[in-house]
């Protein structure tokens, strides 16, 4: 039997100032470092040793893991960093602060965005210098294969393959593994391993800084699921 | 033509009591913080962009790259974490302060164990709690595989598997790659990327926190050196 723990990144620079951050690589607030802290001691008092880790290409998930690990004192152990895992695309949202937004739209919209599961928020134009086709980080992809704006629903698809190839075959080989992603990336792990609806999923608010502990069985179907 | 950075790890806690390290998991000091910082400022502002790291088992390099990776605002990426560029293992000096242990066993005979290629230094019994096998983060290894104490020859020779096997092939793929580890492992490195005799590396003193950069041929031979 296996676990997989799923540990959304704590409070960010812009979760203070509301704003829609999506793929924009804003830093942890303090309070932010301090839930990643304790996330980590959770898990070390509950005796969970992951021995593998994941994470996306956006800071505030790789430095909740590093925090979470040296809380752990568990450095050493491999980290796999995976744009899959990596927040929803809040396309030409990004940037704008939600009160704002809604001015401009109309709350209903905004609402529609946010609440839906397969609508699009406004694209970012090719040009536009958020596209993330113009980051180094990014560099080793095609235009084609990153977004300039996602819905829940493509966010998900997209983190399919990286719990089909990657992390399903690191449970199986390393039993324990830990998961430090997003709100709506992690929504899209627990649609697959709990086998929800898109309904559910998008009442499903994970809590940051909170580690979620699923327990597997050797089919990888959760047993038993619980947060520390 | 690829490029390979060498950064040695800055001040551990140890250093500072002057106490032989080796496999020891101690932590950076401030000072040693600091010095990490100063190394990804020093490469970011070269325009060196490395886009594969690599480091040791031991928190003091870890971190080291993890904080010179965030001042090149690059903590996206990939890492790989490697037990085989581990610092030297002391064996039983291990824990002890380098005067007093100079005191025991005499001035001569404490530079012999630190300034020769192929003297060990008094080994682990293997049911000291010091020894590796006791430790998580060794656990997918055998007695076997892991060292009670090692020469600098030793060393060298365990680190040879992790340049040919991971590092060379790295520098292949992605162009210019990062190593953040320790005086002897990278001691190691330099021995096999500039052709110097055991002679010539047990003279070489790599300076703490400064970027070592090595620019290679296709063939993978140094074509130039220098620290930023």
């Amino acid at each position: 039997m296996g676990k997989i723990i799923l540990l959304r990144h704590g409070q960010s620079q812009w979760n203070l100032e509301n704003r829609f951050t999506g793929w924009t690589d804003v830093d942890l607030s303090e309070k932010g470092r301090e839930e990643a802290r304790q996330a980590g001691e959770k898990i070390l008092a509950a005796g969970i040793e992951p021995r593998y880790f994941f994470t996306s290409y956006l800071k505030r998930a790789i430095h909740t893991l590093q925090i979470a690990a040296d809380a752990m004192d568990r450095a050493w152990v491999p980290v796999v960093k995976d744009w899959h895992l990596n927040e929803r695309h809040y396309g030409a949202l990004q940037g704008l602060n939600k009160a704002d937004t809604a001015k401009k739209y109309g709350d209903e919209q905004v609402h529609v965005w946010r609440r839906s599961y397969d609508v699009l928020p406004p694209a970012l134009a090719p040009d536009d210098e958020r596209n993330p086709a113009r980051e180094a980080k990014y560099a080793s992809l095609t235009a084609d294969e990153l977004p300039l704006a996602e819905s829940l629903k493509s966010t998900i698809e997209r983190v399919r393959p990286c719990w089909e190839e990657l992390i399903a075959p690191a449970v199986r080989l390393y039993d324990t593994v830990l998961v430090a992603a997003h709100g709506n990336s992690l929504r899209g792990l627990a649609m697959m391993l709990l086998h929800i609806s898109p309904e559910e999923v998008m009442k499903l608010e994970i809590p940051t800084g909170s580690p979620w502990i699923l327990e597997l069985d050797d089919k990888l179907h959760v047993v038993k699921n619980y947060y520390l």
